[in-house]
């Protein structure tokens, strides 16, 4: 059995080799450079492939994501639409989101972009008062495996936090809206913005102009879903208009954020590479040899790309 | 009933006048620098008073600190000895600085200074994993109001956590070292260590070469006891050896951290401008009401400086 790996690049295979030798030492691991017979692939796990190249495999059961998303798959024209893609979501990936935005709805919280800067300019601000986590009603866009992971560690920390998302979402024991009639009650309710949703059609440009000016004046954003979730220049306007008081951005249209960008000098904005949530090749190891196990006896597989919602 | 207030200056007497009159409006409220005639002056709420006139109020008969520290009214070599000292212990103190140490050891953890300087450069770095609180051991240093408040919120959110003090107290439900002779054991185990000591002749310079060298390599500190906890160049020299990882220091020997000195510029420290905890005047206002009705009515008062002890 077959599985060829295009994540991390041709210096990466030899760990992943290694890391399968472990837990599944039947397989027998390509790199996406090799040169194999195109009918011995069964599986590949995948991030952002060239495109044409699935389609070139004849017996492929599985396409795995090496991530959570599956947008850089289905950007690939010819990708073979009959079969299944599982997304990467492991337990690690939902603790590593969650502190994440923790850590961002914290740092955002104590104006820390703001101390940092004046550390570059040697520079001691005396603060009269300060914000708690209490103080900040956190509302979570995307109420899937990893919206709902932070909204319970927000929460435990004392985060006021409400949750949005297409309707069949709720979050237990915490106040959540959904669709777009309620789409303006949870921004009007909401000083902290974090987006943690699929990149679709629906949710393309979700963060612009309009959303952004139905939030409280001072109203801070994070951004850890995908870069096209984004206009761009609607959030430098409502930053420069101070109508958006922070943001910190972890996903952009272009990867890596172009040096031009305006976003990496903006004093209001904090760019983190795309590193929320990256588990270590051990745990996608162990999470793919799992999955190809349990397609082999025939079971069903947990988080399988589902066209018809687009996510 | 007169209460004399040295906190925020001049321009901040109108706003504590403003916050009395709600919290105690039998208060005559007078600014530190307002000619008033020594023996109508029954209460000080002070932080730093200027050398000698404390000693000038012979009816005196209780000294408020501003803050959570005395050290500040100690170093006032004609202090009246004899008076009681409250300390400024709020539960919003608590809550501050349990968050600005949850916010440090997080920032730590995610290595955001790194990703800070790399946006300055607008450097775009992939990072191939992560670190997550439960793989970070966090030690805190001083048991008290804030030490324990900090303690219980890290161990909420998935650190492991462990304390030190001299002997009396104990972590409920955490693992807690005494005295001297566990003082290596403790460091021993320390990933991240956190100090909230107050500052006493036998906590001066405890932040040193032979404490650091004790610590695992790569481990990381954050600083929110008293500047004159660390020796300064100990700190910069574990620092530059990579013994140290990272460094969050809040407080320094001497306020403002005057523009020459190297913290400002090492890559491996954030240097914050000791606000951690801030408790605003309208809190402050009102705990002090409290503190001098209970004082009135003969009560004994809590957080009182005790001369023994040396905090
Ligand atoms: N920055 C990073 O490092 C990183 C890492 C991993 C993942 N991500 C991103 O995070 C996203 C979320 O991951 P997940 O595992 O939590 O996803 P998930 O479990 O599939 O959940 C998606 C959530 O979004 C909601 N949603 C989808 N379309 C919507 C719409 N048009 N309007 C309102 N709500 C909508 C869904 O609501 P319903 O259930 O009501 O349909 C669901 O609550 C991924 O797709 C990926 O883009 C980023
Ligand atoms: N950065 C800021 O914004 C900020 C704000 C507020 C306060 N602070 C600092 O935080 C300090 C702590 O405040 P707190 O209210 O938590 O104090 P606290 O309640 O008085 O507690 C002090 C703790 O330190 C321990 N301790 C004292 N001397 C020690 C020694 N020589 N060796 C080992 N442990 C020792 C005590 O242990 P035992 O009980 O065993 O004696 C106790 O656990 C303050 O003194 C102040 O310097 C900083």
């Amino acid at each position: 059995m077959r599985l060829i790996i295009n994540s991390g690049g041709p210096q990466a295979i030899d760990e992943w080799r290694a890391q399968f030798r472990v837990f599944a030492p039947e397989l027998d691991v390509a790199g996406w450079q090799e040169d194999v017979d195109p009918s011995s692939v069964d599986y590949a796990l995948v991030w952002a492939p060239d495109a044409g190249r699935l389609a070139t495999f004849p017996n492929l059961k599985l396409i795995i994501s090496a991530g959570a998303g599956v947008d850089h798959i289905l950007a690939d024209p010819t990708l073979p639409r009959h079969l299944p893609i599982a997304r990467m979501v492991t337990a690690r990936t939902q603790t590593e989101m969650a502190e994440f935005v923790l850590t961002s709805a914290l740092m955002i919280t104590r104006g820390v972009k703001r101390i940092v800067d004046n550390q570059s300019r040697r520079h001691w601000e005396i603060f009269d008062s300060l914000r708690v986590a209490a103080d900040v009603r956190v509302g979570i866009m995307g109420l899937g495996h990893l919206g709902v992971a932070s909204a319970q560690l927000l929460s435990r920390v004392g985060f006021p936090v409400s949750g949005w998302s297409r309707g069949a979402s709720t979050l237990p024991g915490l106040p959540s809206y959904a669709g777009q009639e309620q789409f303006g009650d949870f921004l009007a309710n909401t000083d902290l913005l974090v987006c943690l949703l699929p990149a679709t059609d629906s949710t393309r440009g979700i963060l612009n102009r309009d959303t952004l000016s139905r939030l409280p004046k001072g109203a801070s954003l994070i951004n850890a879903g995908r870069g096209s979730h984004m206009v761009t220049q609607d959030i430098l306007d409502a930053l420069d208009s101070g109508h958006l008081d922070q943001a910190i951005l972890d996903v952009f249209e272009q990867e890596p954020l172009p040096p031009e960008s305006p976003l990496w000098s903006h004093p209001g904005v904090i760019v983190t590479p795309h590193c929320a949530a990256i588990p270590d090749r051990k745990e996608r190891a162990r999470h793919t040899a799992l999955l190809i196990a349990a397609n082999e006896r025939g079971e069903a597989l947990p988080n399988i790309y589902d066209p018809q919602r687009g996510y």
